[in-house]
């Protein structure tokens, strides 16, 4: 098998190479001037296994064109399996029509991965696995816990897990078997009016002494958590800290955290961060997927 | 029919349906804080012919992958047939592989217009109408240069048409025809060792007292029309200036060809540009081929 890196590996096609021992192959990459994506494979992949390591953060829509472009041409130079390593997938929390005439971005997006040659896709921590039924091939699905609970683990000494919402009480679960710690979640609730969400109900639990560790997959601009790092401290928390797979942390959501009292960030390598946050590598648990 | 307006329609969608007395459907469009596109159709398309109007101008993948959302999205409602309208298709100058290893770039993009339910599509002075045969369904091709003319007549006495090379020969007679003048083109040849492309031959016609219009398909940086203009000058012309169907403009391409001469610049509205510089709408030429 080949590692192939495109312009949105992030270091993962390295590492994931390296971990493994195969050939890696970085692709010839630019931006015309007029903002046009060049792809170019310097090497034969003829009758080649090929894992194509592309996320697909912000700008996503350039990265997807790459990565449509590179499958289709590994394709066309006679690869003869083509894999897409994809950490952070884009358009997957549009995975329902929530009113009519609403675009399903993301049966649009696995579709083309189909129509290009994606023969199997491999995702880290997908918003919603049901909305990868849209994927006609093999699919792989990384569970980031472990790596995230790795660095989690420098960084208290009394945890807590807390889901902030019923949605991230399954990862809640799974991070506190990781840490050996108890977990609970937030309820919430939507008024059917003003469409505010709030809280609708709080843990009972007394969080007393104890490191917080909000789990959500996604941190965005920062909402979710916002609230949940200032209901721990209310509940008595020691500290809070947040944690999920991909921190896109847009807008101001850094800044919205640290003043909610949330006193570290830590994210994995599905997406590139600027802002100074913990980074977990989880180039190993891609690599036992191959 | 129904003419769709799509988030890159650049206001054709509007004239088309005014000019044939369809209705329009504006499609509702955002983009999420996190910087994914968000598409809705807002009325139903069952069993409706649906002319979706969406030009790939910069940033072209943004609007390529609305373009997919949108065309797929018009097929789930039950469009009964799906067109299409895309004045300025990207990606068309990536049409063969140069080197080994490339991207076939125009071939992904037109497959994934067939594969996402396309079954029409109409496409303004495409850079070579060849590279469209990777399209499988009807194809109709708008011919810019009547509006062009129209604009034109408006700035020259006495035109003269040139073709900056012999790839725009074809539109510089097309353009000549229409504007009732004598037309020629630059012969240039391409050093073999530095890759600097020079003029080979100059054109024996006399430009004194001639008002020269530069003709091409698309202006990008500017540097062939600069060196046109300048040649221009040297074989007496009056005043120079430069129309295209696709004015992209990109870095400082209106300086440079200001600085070489160019007193007017006339563009089509296949695309948006922001600098000051003619518009010709190519609206009613699009709406006759409806």
């Amino acid at each position: 098998m080949i590692i192939v890196g495109g312009p949105a590996a992030n270091g993962i096609d390295e590492k994931i190479s390296k971990i493994l021992k195969y050939d890696l192959v970085k692709v010839e990459h630019k931006i015309f001037p007029d903002g046009e994506s060049y792809i170019r494979f310097p090497k034969s992949l003829e009758n080649e296994e090929v894992a194509i390591v592309q996320s697909t953060y912000y700008p996503q829509d350039k990265h997807l064109i790459e990565l449509f472009l590179m499958i289709e041409t590994a394709r066309d130079m006679g690869a003869s399996k083509v894999s897409a390593i994809v950490p952070y997938l884009a358009y997957l929390r549009q995975d329902r029509r929530f009113k009519d005439g609403e675009s399903l971005s993301i049966k649009t997006v696995l579709g083309i991965l189909n129509d290009v040659g994606c023969d199997s896709l491999i995702v880290v921590e997908p918003h919603k696995i049901d909305a990868l039924k849209y994927f006609n091939g093999e699919i792989k699905i990384i569970d980031p816990i472990p790596a995230l609970a790795r660095e989690i683990r420098k960084e208290v000494e009394n945890p807590f897990v807390l889901a902030p919402d019923r949605g991230a009480l399954n990862r809640a679960e799974r991070l506190a078997k990781e840490l050996n710690a108890p977990f609970t979640h937030i309820e919430k609730e939507r008024d059917r009016t003003t469409g505010e969400v709030r809280i609708k109900e709080l843990p009972t639990d007394n969080f007393t002494g104890k490191d917080v560790i909000l789990i959500d997959d996604i941190i965005s601009t920062g909402g979710t958590l916002e609230l949940a790092s200032i209901t721990s401290y209310k509940l008595g928390a020691k500290k809070v800290i947040a944690a999920a797979a991909h921190t896109l942390l847009v807008n101001n959501a850094l800044d919205r955290l640290k003043k909610a009292g949330v006193k570290d960030i830590i994210g994995t390598n599905s997406v590139k961060v600027e802002a100074e946050i913990k980074i977990a590598d989880i180039s190993d648990l891609i690599a036992v997927k191959l």
